[in-house]
């Protein structure tokens, strides 16, 4: 618990990320939400008034007291934004606080294929957070810009990251079963899930062939060097409101035989830097023994949403190792995820 | 329309493969149902009594009214028998009903794997069919058992072998998203499935990996010599009614572009013998071109239900070509499955 | 089959009712399509690229190719127009098509409550056709407007319609399960509805309460007085695609025992002029004597989705009779009921 | 927090509500969970092993090291028993437990109808804990059986006895949607609720009429006399894991207006004695104003799911009153209403 608590504000917090974001950061030691923000809609109503909450758990009661201000830097002093802004929007908006010296921790996919911007997992590669030095003089920013990972790469990155370090990996196959929770509210019409399965997400499949290899890669002068390995990605979505799955085929440089695999994620460890902050996972991964799991509704919330979850590691007749992989898509994979990033900066004192 | 129809007895009629040998039996234009078997427990009830019918559809009358009749040769006269038994009990009775002179179109897995029995589909392999001859001479048999695929192999055995023909298949990832009805009744506990993925399903991924190949191979000597490719399979229940879904990745010999791949899909033809029987699908192969098709609740009842549907056909940045994959279950891939083996045995001359 | 089909035109037919009427006029033996109407945004495209087609069964080939007019009585010369139109459109562009000699059959709820319209069903108030000479008169129009019934009252009017010609009905407890595509596409977020109910419907409680008394009402001067009886109602949304439930509790002013009522429902028939018709449902009403039916899923296309259908008729201790009640709610509840309404005024003589 | 925790037994340790009981039970402030008992197929093993765990969060680690031991007096010295058996054993075994000087809180119907037996529930009837002394009196017995009320009773009884209290329950309709929990596991097959509702649960409708009027009962010589009013009830079963839905229809001698009823329910406060337990819901009953809700998914976790939720509060044209119930139906409905009701006799001091 820190002395005095550090001003954030949440940008779209109407949205459904943007209610994680207040759902998450209610109590949290380190933060405290001085300034929400929405579209000119909804801005002058009371949070409480403006935002059709559906989250299971009760909106916070201060957060429904609290006025909607304008998506503007000038709405606000706090030092720390969470952008839960649409990808659209968060191009031009995300920019604008990270010049006015706002350290900005977007959930958007619009910056993440820059070369010098972060998709940051502090439990892989807290390494390139140095990046946002970069950054600002590049930019002439006085704050920078962060992103976390899309919500079906987060498991998967996490994996791949421990089997590379000990065994490098070549070549993945990954079929994900992704939540609905994942397409926003209103998102997925019931009448298209129901008894049925969408096999495409839009620019999903792209994102999972190319994230991953960024998030494994490190800083190489003033850009961040994707790994080099190779994925094909394919993209479902289930009747499960939370909880992506990965199938997971892996094939590595060196040989290795599922009980080394099961050894090394299970003892895999965050950097120093990363593992004893407040929504650090811990352990990082969780490996499950019975035969049928990780199951979404029943392995979600594993370290609060914050684990990644890995079961049926077996031999693959292809490619060496098969598995199942499964992280919280609005938690680990999105709200969580930045927030995490936000406590790493701070623990690297990057953010005055 | 024949003449005079072929009388077929249904084994194990009373749960839920059975059902549906029963609704696509009604008025089929060959084949006319003169025995009912069931468990001791149900035999000398009326069917209409014994028979927690759970199709959509109601039982037919006909149906309702007949006895069932223990599941022993002596209980029918027909040529034909459908076998809806489980794997436990298949092996055991199948061939007493196959010794005493029936042809026997089995569901089960009890007799997939050995050499001298076809996993027999009219639209692929239709020339396993002389298997019989062989089987009949080394097992002393009057009758024959043909088994058809199991559920999930037949929608990719299908597909795969329209590419074979052209293109060479060597290596392929599957990764399937199974219907509840493939689990039979109850089967899968709705508390495991609301809300939920279950990534696992006994037996599966090892069928999935190996019938394939044999549904592909020729009869060699005294037996089914299997086709060379290697498969990799994940298996995962989902909540959909009816209707199996394959994420395919595939590995071919020659280079083979979308635009030949969908041609070679959509123009695919059944061998001669097999294309114009009562419960052949034409076109064997239906191609679509939307971006999020094939759906199950959509698109499982395409040619009857005995189609194969194949969308999504796209570049594999490992394998080459990536599609999706959707067959009916409990009807191509079960019931209507084995009534289309029936239909090609009796068209080759093959039932007295 | 008539000798020559007449023509009739479908509005708002890229939506989910307007589907509906394409797909169950495909074929009909008395009606042929020969116009397809939207919104200015779809207008001048051919309705296979206009339309998001969401049913089972695919898009008939001859609506495929045909082009997409504009929603102005201009674009047919088809005497009988179907109006998918929502109810804030069909109040101002239905009594255009009226004016202009069209017979309007319409799902919309815009007319309902006028006292010179008609809701109606042929199997209970074929009577009230008569109505539309005396709108024609009345507002000066060469054509008419007839609506069909609410999705969920249709059940609930047959039912008591059967029971009120013989009993006497005064007091009734309704409390609906109504399935998902009732609310059209997109409708319901599947994050609403997934491991969840919704106990609200906007506006169906109201309608529930009132509209089985005009449907159950007669022509009397130059209105449709209601019959007398009080309902109170609750309406839920469940995760089904298909198919309104409701829990049905009557009282009656004569005393009926289980068996009474069994047999008022099973015998109850359609008035002469309805009964044959092509959508006829023969019977109208089934009753079903399994102690957990009619279920949605195995019962709504039952008589092709046009009869209702009852079961656990049995004592009420406040109000002496309960029962469950279903019917298709896209099928008897909308299109499917438009077009039972256009051949019964088709067979009494009023479209010219 | 006690000085020293009080020793429980779980009997029927591994079932769903079992389950449940050492979920709830884990870190609860007066208790420690010192027996776990199960079938002789279980008993011998490790509860780790012999449980099929189905609940969310993991199975406690203490729990997953006890032995599982065979369900009889002998196995435990702990003077509480929570009985988790289904209804036809804990006929036989609750009474041996009872003889034996427990105190049994029972989750099964078996004694519910008992005339010295209280279904018990704290916040409503706690002077009903008096009817122990009689029945250990009137049997012989050491120690006493309590039961709970049935899941679905649960938040319709609380909801009524609020009413009554002030208007004088007379006449009251009530339609469940109850989630599949409440069948147990396996319970309710997926292939019977996915796309689907089932209109039947087995003895339930029997039980609500019945129960709450039990429970709204007081102790009137040697029996428990219910209290005078008349329910009428239809039981659904929809495809929610957890929390029942009622839709209530309520009658009182006074007349009220919704105002008064939500003050009403919004202000009732449990009996003293039963205020400040540690599984006491705080408030009883959370009335909800949005139109839609309360809702499963959304609402059920209210009060840790100990509380009772109403909403849509309205008039009703028959009885005056409308409004929807939902409580947590294996938390307040099961377990945690079986815990509380063990925490009131520990706190009457009727328990050694």
């Amino acid at each position: 618990m820190m002395d005095k608590k550090i001003p954030v504000a949440v940008l779209a917090a109407t949205g459904s990320v943007g209610q994680r974001f207040i759902q998450l950061l209610d109590n949290h030691p380190w933060f405290e939400v001085t300034a929400l923000t929405a579209s000119d809609r909804s801005a002058g109503q009371l949070y409480g008034d403006a935002c059709h909450w559906v989250l299971p758990d009760a909106m916070p009661e201060w957060a429904a007291k609290m006025k909607v201000l304008p998506t503007a830097p000038e709405s606000t002093d706090a030092p720390i934004v969470f952008s839960a802004l649409p990808a659209d929007t968060a191009r031009d908006a995300e920019p604008l606080f990270a010049q006015a010296g706002k350290a900005v921790f977007s959930n958007a996919s619009a910056y993440r294929r820059e070369p010098d911007v972060s998709i940051l997992m502090p439990e892989i590669n807290a390494d390139q957070a140095a990046i946002v030095d970069i950054q600002r003089k590049k930019r002439g920013w006085k704050g920078f810009i962060v992103t976390n990972s899309n919500c079906t790469s987060a498991g998967m990155a996490v994996t791949l990251k421990a089997l590379n370090d000990q065994f490098k990996v070549k070549r993945v196959f990954a079929v994900s079963l992704q939540a609905l929770s994942g397409a926003g509210y209103p998102g997925v019409p019931s009448m298209d899930i129901i008894d049925n399965v969408v096999p495409f997400i839009g620019g999903e499949e792209e994102k999972l062939e190319w994230e991953s290899r960024k998030m494994l890669g490190r800083v190489q002068g003033e850009s961040i060097q994707p790994l080099d390995f190779a994925v094909s990605a394919h993209c479902n979505r289930v009747a499960v409101t939370d909880g992506h799955v990965v199938c997971l085929s892996v094939e590595t440089e060196s040989k290795v035989s599922v009980e080394e695999a099961i050894n090394c994620l299970q003892s895999y460890q965050a950097p120093e830097v990363s593992r004893d902050l407040p929504f650090a996972p811990k352990p990082v991964i969780v490996v499950r023994s019975e035969k049928d799991r990780p199951q979404p509704r029943l392995d979600r919330m594993t370290g609060k949403g914050m684990a990644t979850v890995v079961g049926r590691v077996r031999p693959d007749p292809l490619f060496g190792l098969k598995m199942i992989v499964l992280s919280h898509n609005t938690i680990r994979g999105a709200a969580g995820g930045s927030i995490y990033n936000a406590e790493l900066l701070v623990n690297l004192g990057k953010i005055v």
